[in-house]
């Protein structure tokens, strides 16, 4: 019944099986609970909005295949978007939905003693948003002759260095964020209500570019303004644009659940001598680190070139500067491995990608001009083409 | 700095911290951490895009207000939505996200230590998505004298019979939801792209009705088509819509956080005697439950009116046919408390609310038409006026 297209062919999904048993071999690992999305698509091709009720994808060294167990109404779902076969999908009962008096976790156990998994070790995700306090120690619980062991981000790791196919979806996703981002700062004007600009991102970044339909963002459109920018989380309000204020729009465009995330900072009416400071001194920490990252270069090498560039400016950001990216699922773009700061050693390969997020938040503004990367044996790819400066419109 | 609205009075805030004290004692808690962002909203105000990253609202029956922990970054964010004040944000260092070797739940425990609450009785929301495994297993370890207990629900309990203030942005959503839903089934052709339709929903979506902006749902538009109704959660793809199926468009408009979710189904074409003959059983199933909800009945006693009613229409449901709704934050606008089926023995009272959700899901087709509804002492007030039929264009 797989009338629609799976993302990636049979052969890539077989290698990334492999990669995650041989990094579960390394752990001393079983089995592998998978409950966070985005592994579970990377594992299946599995893509629906059902991660709010439980669900996982199990991996066991015993077996050729993975299995998803999803909710008995999501099955179908399964059927459409996942290369697996029938029999390895799964439905469970809907009374383990919110349901006080059981849980998912025993129906888990439950399949993995049915084939002879439960004496076994099994690995969780254990600081995912998809593995609860009480569905550890559920699982715990009903699997007296098991042993249950914190693999959290065993997949993740996995994803970090990115093939040929998934960088083309992220190119694809990359030419949606532009077009999205460029729409958004042409439109926005004093006055302009800041709930049609999102409608405006909203709506470009669905719609796509040549052909290509954007998909939804792990992340709502973020388009702090005024006073706003002095964070970067905060969200649109009923209010308008207003005069002699900073506005950074952060977009993400969505091909096959890729994204290439960015952020641009327009300024409306005549910077004054501080912004126009900042700018500068972000503009050099930005091209520091073009120079400096490249495959065999740490993350906190790069998180230093940012720093000691800005530094010299005056200028001090006490976050980190990048993490690495590619599928996405709310609440979330990144994928939670590396991160530019200056404790990460992580030695950066190619096609490990990251959005590089020099972000950087006063008491009361901010700025962010940030770029999705990949990283190459010599230097850096930008995915995005957006030109590379703070908007001004006065 | 509260130049931003907060979306309550003080005392409607005081009163949820009185409601969630008094259960907090029922259940023998002295503390609470409270790390689902719909909660910590609830008892704060405190409205952003950083739940990515762990945070927490910490109530305590020794303190007269709650406290937010947040990411550094963040706490300018807490300023400009909360009404607590400034001493009352606490932001945390940033090496504290998602840093391997140190967690966020040992600086809550921390901060325990530092106001004498390390050796009481904790609190966590222990299945929520936003509290993992590994949060509950290191606070356990970081509070030696103290006990954490599995809370989890409480505060979501605690919202489930909603206040008048909280009523009037749910009708204010309906009237986004019933003007995007409309819109979208209006532009619905063979031919048109599913994607061009999704950005249609996101736009009017986020626009709003009659100058109330609109803002980002907690679940994304849900639009399957064809065999993508037979199942609820896949997501539009780069195709068109064809003849001779059914789409059932799934929307929510939200007002500041408030959520009044429905669904609608379309036919484009001529529905055959099986739509047809289910389209009957299943508003028939409406009419049931319009005519049996009301203050004093039980979740089970509506869910027995559904199901026994399209029973002798030979067509059954085999999953819950309703849930709680209010505050909504990715990944899902429903409460996790009441859910409509027989197993639920909750009593509705007044101001309770909920998404009915009879939708039905075969192999190859499905079809949902949704109400979200608020109980009366004498029945029931549907928050849209979507006029109830399915659409059909032939």
């Amino acid at each position: 019944m797989n009338t629609s297209a799976v993302p990636f062919s049979e052969l890539e999904f077989e290698n990334r099986l492999t990669a995650t048993k041989n990094s579960m071999l390394a752990r001393g690992l079983d089995v592998l609970v998978v409950t966070e999305p985005s592994n579970m698509y990377y594992l299946t091709g599995y893509d629906a909005w059902s991660f709010y009720t439980p669900q996982a994808v199990l991996v066991a060294q015993d077996w050729s295949r993975p299995v998803a167990l999803l909710r008995g109404q999501d099955v179908n779902g399964g059927k459409l978007t996942t290369f697996l076969n029938e029999s390895e999908i799964i439905g469970y009962p809907d009374h383990y939905v919110q349901n006080p008096d059981v849980h998912f976790m025993e129906f888990v156990a439950d399949y993995l003693k049915q084939y002879g998994q439960d004496k076994k070790v099994v690995g969780i995700e254990a600081d995912s948003y998809f593995c609860s306090a009480r569905s550890a120690s559920v699982l715990t619980a009903c699997l007296p002759d098991g042993s249950v062991k914190d693999a959290d981000l065993l997949v993740n790791w996995v994803r970090s260095v990115k093939s040929d196919a998934e960088i083309a979806y992220m190119r694809e996703a990359a030419k949606i964020t532009e077009k999205t981002i460029l729409q958004a700062i042409d439109k926005i004007q004093p006055g302009v209500r800041q709930a049609d600009i999102a409608a405006e991102i909203y709506a470009t970044q669905t719609a796509g570019v040549d052909g290509m339909a954007g998909e939804y963002s792990a992340i709502a459109p973020l388009m702090p303004t005024g006073v706003g920018t002095s964070c970067p989380h905060v969200m649109w309000r009923d209010g308008v644009f207003k005069n002699n204020t900073c506005t950074t729009v952060e977009v993400s465009g969505v091909r096959r659940r890729y994204h290439a995330p960015q952020t641009r900072t327009l300024f409306l009416g005549k910077p004054d001598d501080k912004v126009r400071r900042t700018t500068l001194a972000v503009m050099e920490g930005i091209e520091a680190v073009m120079r400096t990252a490249k495959e065999g270069v740490t993350a906190g090498e790069v998180s230093h070139a940012w720093n000691s560039t800005i530094e010299k400016h005056g200028v001090y950001k006490n976050s980190r500067c990048g993490y690495s990216i590619g599928i996405g699922y709310p609440p979330d773009w990144g994928e939670r491995t590396i991160s530019f700061r200056d404790i990460d050693k992580t030695v950066l390969t190619e096609n490990v990608t990251m959005h590089f997020m020099p972000g950087i938040w006063f008491d009361d503004w901010g700025i962010a001009i940030t770029e999705s990367i990949r990283i190459t044996k010599t230097g850096v790819e930008c995915l995005c083409d957006t030109p590379r400066e703070l908007y001004i419109k006065d």
